[in-house]
């Protein structure tokens, strides 16, 4: 079912490729908040590094709105996610980059919403059943769309690759909660406590630890946390470290890689309270290798997601609890 | 003493402006680390809302050398910031950036040492009696650097104006240390015992709160802290906050105030602790109404200072100590 979900979102790239092809544009804009724009990450860096035809960049949505670069144009590309449909500040960008003749592409489970004036609605179906963030199918509709980008710019041929990739990410995932099973519990009963958590992680995965940070401690567990690019670490947030400091760690599989494993090897030095999830653990062998280091910041962030699910059954806190997100008026 | 190391500064700007219209460039990458980066991030901010005739972009050192963007070049300009002339990512950066054959720009406290190679290094003269982070001449060595590119680029004529902003630093912080004098002590009274500390502001300004939270409250105060932009305080972050959490608050002059205001508006009323510094309470009547919205984040992050200076006497917490940095290999 999962695999179909993923299928589905086919047509509307076939969709997407010819407007893209329709006519040249210079720029690509990612557009939205929160989550939903930290998911879009790996679409600027991935585009920035792999083709020199375009610039590329990430916006939280209202400042995009209020302050747009100055390239911004009809020959821009903007890129916009909003889960519910109806973010404000993310419709709104919307609405902008509509005027100002630019070609619109936005994510949504809900395109009937607000947000289905974008030029093309790629609607991602996550299940009802789980509360938002789930990220279950978004990452797949983001790689499929930012892949096609490239191989229209590029003349590459990786959307086949990766749309076989995301389509083995549900085994993937199956395999690594079974064979975490234990782990996941040991994981809970040692931190459900704690009333602060950090993540690290740099490249791509630095995003995944803010979409950890922010939407699952912060938001869904209201445990304080904050998300450190690990090449940043050793520049000031490694100083309030002491044995009693949780740090989770992630470990990719890109060009990155080492920056992560300075950080985890300081923090496992310093600290009693260290968890890491490395990519290296993951079974990618059903996976392209030319698309792997892509993938992997797709997987750390569903298995970092299973620790948050788990502490968050240990807490009793379920995911879904909010004290002012449509509680209250902001 | 200070107006004149600003001054000092503008014979290497000369050389600079000479350097920019050697020959056209394309791009301009600010690299560094940790407060050495973010103080850069005005420059990313400015540039690519003033001009479009170059794309802009800014990097933590290390992932600027292992995954540098693909429109890297020769016709690059790659400014750097050292405040101790040897940060080993930093150095590395300006090394890839001199064998690709981009024009360099360094600053530093001692341009004798590695980012030296620069073709040209910015000697700002902070006091060596202040601990780093001090912040007083880093500013405005970095925004004349930017504004003589960006007059380069559109024939403007930014620079004079910048530079008479700049001198008036001094004279609007002495203003404003002592108009908080009895501020100041409340504060640190109010706060000096809290494990945390978050901070928010919008545009210039959020990374003026990353140099807050991660060089004075983690790395010298060992306070636990996080920046969340004020765009995306609502999509996660805020679910944190109770009445008993403090927040740091910046307002600036700019086209992205109103998401502070939101984000402030939020805090006081589902929070007792929290603390604002408004950019409309500084008397900026000595400088040109043009500069003046890009000049507000460096005196907000002097502002902020002040009570982080204030904070770590009464905690008895020098800014100056470590635990690690220079004290252990890492």
């Amino acid at each position: 079912m999962f695999e179909q979900k993923i299928k589905n979102v086919k047509a509307t790239i076939e969709r997407i490729r010819a407007m893209l092809e329709s006519r040249p544009f210079d720029t690509v804009y990612f557009v939205a908040c929160g989550g939903s724009r930290a998911t879009m990450n790996p679409g600027k860096y991935i585009l920035e590094r792999e083709t020199d035809k375009i610039t590329t960049d990430i916006y939280t949505a209202k400042e995009f709105v209020q302050a747009p670069p100055k390239r911004f144009s009809e020959n821009s590309i903007v890129v916009l996610n909003s889960y519910s449909g109806t973010t404000a500040e993310t419709v709104e960008a919307c609405q902008l980059a509509k005027e100002k003749g630019a070609r619109t592409i936005a994510f949504s489970m809900f395109p009937e919403k607000a947000i289905g004036i974008a030029d093309e609605v790629v609607f991602y179906e996550d299940e009802p059943s789980n509360p938002p963030p789930n990220f279950l199918t978004i990452f797949p509709a983001v790689y499929q769309v930012v892949f096609t980008i490239l191989d229209v710019l590029e003349q590459t041929s990786y959307t086949p690759l990766i749309q076989h990739a995301m389509e083995q990410l549900d085994h993937i995932y199956a395999t690594e909660r079974a064979k975490r099973a234990e782990e996941l519990r040991a994981f809970a009963d040692k931190y459900y406590n704690e009333p602060i958590f950090y993540t690290t992680g740099a490249g791509m995965d630095y995003q995944m630890c803010y979409i950890m940070t922010v939407c699952i401690l912060l938001e869904a567990q209201w445990i304080h946390s904050a998300a450190f690019h690990a090449g940043e670490f050793f520049h000031g947030p490694f100083e309030v470290v002491d044995k009693n400091t949780p740090y989770f760690c992630v470990l990719g599989l890109d060009e990155t890689r080492s920056m992560e494993e300075r950080a985890l090897e300081f923090l496992l030095r310093y600290s009693d309270k260290v968890f890491a999830i490395d990519a290296k653990d993951f079974d990618l062998s059903s996976i392209d290798e030319r698309v792997r280091k892509f993938v992997a910041p797709v997987i750390l962030n569903r298995v970092m997601q299973m620790y948050g699910e788990t502490l968050a059954t240990r807490r009793a806190h379920p995911l879904s609890i909010r004290r002012y997100m449509g509680k209250v008026k902001y």
